[in-house]
């Protein structure tokens, strides 16, 4: 499903180009205007997603955004838990709005943020068809609205993008690790009693520090060089004294 | 785990006090400073986070950090992929960082976030043991730094504030409704050959709208009102036939 924003009444300019901004951070581009105090400092603020600001859709009224979306969410800071009336429920978390997204194919879901003192007035949010709140502190539940955008399209643009494959070391290749070092011990005359609880003490520390195959082969590296060149040492010193 | 903020060398005074604002709407409260701009405009821009600015806990060098942290994470916008410096390996998502911080009991992890041009330096970077990115769209993945707080603590706090507990219909309830309806049809004299796919096509709507009970009881009540008004009118009609 296609996904836009749109912004009811916000007054303070940088909020509308940071949102545009972080639209832009998690590859989404629709953009619909309803009454936004739209200004130079919003284009600044928007950095380098001035494009989406001024491809905005600007609307008259509220309910004009009915034509351009095939659902509409309305996103609210008051929690169903504070205002028990019915507008209220039910509300969705930002995952459960993606969850039930990426079921849907074709059309477009426009996600409506509201004034930055007030919200989306109650006319408006029994417009929606879901209504979305991101879970925060009950002691200070009021975010700014840009963040708000920004936290709620990072979630939306989960598995969008990806991040590097790592390859974690398995359990074997730490017990690769961990008989190397005995090895290390051992050449060096590390006292025997020593050793059970060392190879111990090693295998946890690297089983619990999701080390990655790369990382893991950089120690192999140090250790088994060690070794060599101990054993290289000791050759010499023999070699020497015959 | 608790979890630390600490902000290296942010010149733009309005960021700091987002950053602040953002850690308490996700119930984070210990913030570190090191060379930050804190001007009156942060306090402003905290909005009811005053407090967190004013219990940051300023150092005066990078690494000063070290002392107060178990963890450092630090965050980077640069992805492994467009940087192929070993420094920048492995990086982990805001996901993978909480699946991480959730198995840890005890100790604190600080995670840094740098400047706003430059973000951390590597130096910096390598003296974490722990980098993060957040997955961005790599046409623009620079993301204000207070807007990338917000996300990775969004994240970092899931399961902390609890949504409302919804109680979805299960299939069951969807049934008993659409046989309501079919009473509804079969009281209105609805032609006969359309009832079957008009309970088909019921089924489908209800089934993929994620009604609540609650929901579900609101159309249940107008359906059950209009059977047992029409059978009232049709008794009543009798009557005065006779």
């Amino acid at each position: 499903m296609r996904i836009g924003v749109l912004l009811a009444e916000l007054k303070i300019p940088e909020n509308i180009g940071f949102v545009a901004r972080a639209m832009k951070n998690f590859g989404f581009s629709e953009l619909y205007l309803f009454n936004c105090n739209v200004t130079e400092q919003s284009y600044i603020t928007s950095s380098h997603a001035k494009d989406i600001l001024e491809n905005a859709v600007q609307l008259e009224r509220f309910e004009d955004i009915l034509k351009h979306a095939n659902i509409l969410i309305g996103t609210t800071g008051v929690t169903a838990k504070a205002q028990e009336r019915y507008i209220r429920k039910p509300i969705f978390s930002p995952e459960e709005l993606r969850e039930f997204l990426e079921r849907k194919e074709g059309g477009r879901a426009v996600i409506a943020f509201g004034r930055e003192d007030y919200g989306l007035f109650d006319e408006e949010l029994e417009l929606c068809h879901m209504l979305v709140t991101i879970p925060t502190n009950p002691e200070y539940p009021v975010m700014n609205v840009s963040h708000a955008v920004a936290v709620i399209l990072y979630e939306l643009s989960k598995g969008k993008f990806k991040t590097e494959e790592k390859v974690f070391a398995t359990a074997e290749d730490v017990e690769n690790l961990v008989k190397s070092f005995e090895r290390l011990m051992r050449t060096v005359w590390y006292p025997n009693h020593r050793i059970d609880r060392t190879k111990i003490a090693l295998r946890r520390i690297l089983g619990r520090s999701l080390i990655t195959r790369r990382e893991l082969t950089v120690l192999h590296g140090i250790v088994t060089k060690t070794i060599t060149y101990v054993e290289k040492l000791k050759k010499e010193l023999e070699n020497c004294k015959r």
